[in-house]
């Protein structure tokens, strides 16, 4: 396997996720090359000695694998095929990695243009939020060819803690969406029983330590427990992004004619956060729709 | 601390926790009095070494400390101030542990007549399901004066793999009642995320693998994903159990003024598996209401 500082890496989408990830691939010695809607971010990183393209094209042009971490599908389909996207600039062999969360249909389809025109592409979403693109305790489920998860693979290996090829392309994004669903009904859980032993009187530290030890143990119940005891809604994971997710997941479930019932309820809260203004919080303020203080 | 050979112990419901709880407590050294509403088990129990009697009184007359893991509040209340019920055969210091998951305000209720008649109370109910109950790694959240928890620890140590002393009396089953919350709210959450996966056609075993990695990482994810993968619905835990622990945590929120939405709709959920003939199976037997293929 090569070393990483052979690679030419393009790295499209700097936000909360994006720009501690390509911060860790440039320490790890690859050579970067970014660009971001908004420019802000990019003079930062050009301070650290990374260069920048004007536009996603010009990402494509000077590396041999793009990564994208942009906020939504449509915005993955403007980075790939909109004026001066990536697929104007692409070399053969190309390898796209679009490590967002984005919906299955739409990622196979971008799959297919992409390779029509002699590129190679995976779904690889994460788990993890900020903190795990930090540290690089990411989880990351990946769709695609094997030789493409081969090429990866090193990537995936500074980027994260643990790495599952799930199966083709598209299956990282349902792995994802399988994700999504169990992070916003475990939290949603986990608010509604911390809410439940604030009301009684009980403290929620303890009744969180306790139930650490059973079958209520989880990262959520760990993390996100804590985070709703301290009132630290600093975003993590935003509840608007849980929110595209959670909608995306239910799209895709309709699509193969499933209805999910808990998950839809669990999207209705999250929409009520977002009518109430916190929507930028993270998504652990779930649980400030069950404490009549927070009203 | 004395050693639990120095105690003798009286063990009332002896189910699928019960069994072997009682078991492990006897394997331990204690000298072991039981009495089971079913006559069947106490007799192989018998054939071990244990002693028997007839009735929740025989059982006080004998024992310092008396375990109950009984089914549901009404029985605890029957063992307890029934006719031949344990409060007639009380001697001063008896120490009465509930670790069976009973409603908070009966709890406090009990409590307090027992004390009247001299008795100590603790209530301490437990997660971990039968596994946890025969491998003696369940997760004990007890409620309680310091004192009587004190005396209680022995056992505490013999039975579970973590002991957390939540608060007062009633502070356990609070505790507990937010653990059948998360729990069933979780298995809800892998039910509908691994049928997604299987309805897009991706293995909901390698989803699993990947998701076990990040966020959704949860012992519900382990234990009750991989059950239902395999298909494996032995109890474990039975629905039926697990829809009168939600209906209790519910009850409790409504007497405080809160609701619990996703709650009321998990419960909904094993309400409709009950309804169709499911009701003894395990509880992850959830993912059946979302596999067309089981209907």
């Amino acid at each position: 396997m090569k070393p990483l500082s052979d690679y030419s890496i393009g790295f499209i989408g700097l936000g909360l996720m994006g720009r501690p990830m390509c911060l860790n691939l440039h320490r790890a010695g690859a050579r970067m090359t970014v660009h971001n809607r908004s420019r802000a971010v990019v003079g930062q990183l050009v301070r650290d000695g990374i260069e920048a393209a004007d536009n996603p094209a010009g990402v494509a042009r000077r590396t041999d694998i793009v990564v994208l971490m942009v906020s939504d599908t449509p915005a993955v389909e403007q980075v790939l095929f909109g004026s001066d996207g990536l697929a104007g600039g692409l070399r053969p062999g190309t390898l796209v990695i679009d490590m967002g969360t984005s919906a299955v249909a739409a990622t196979r389809e971008f799959a297919g243009r992409l390779q029509q025109a002699g590129a190679d592409f995976i779904d690889a979403p994460v788990s993890g939020g900020e903190i795990g693109a930090r540290d690089a305790s990411l989880a990351i489920m990946a769709g695609g060819e094997k030789s493409a998860i081969e090429r990866a693979r090193p990537l995936f290996e500074v980027l994260g803690k643990t790495f599952t090829h799930v199966g083709a392309v598209g299956a990282g994004q349902v792995a994802k969406a399988a994700n999504q669903i169990i992070v916003g009904l475990n939290i949603g859980a986990v608010a509604e029983a911390l809410a439940l032993a604030e009301s009684a009187g009980v403290d929620p530290a303890r009744v969180r330590q306790a139930l650490l030890g059973g079958f209520a143990a989880s990262r959520i119940l760990e993390v996100h427990g804590q985070r709703m005891i301290d009132g630290n809604f600093t975003p993590g994971g935003k509840v608007t992004t849980q929110h595209k997710d959670l909608r995306q997941a239910l799209d895709l479930a309709a699509g193969l004619g499933l209805s999910l019932p808990a998950t839809r309820l669990n999207m209705g809260l999250y929409q009520t956060l977002i009518d109430s203004g916190d929507g930028a919080l993270d998504h652990s303020a779930l649980i400030r729709l069950f404490r009549k203080s927070d009203c």
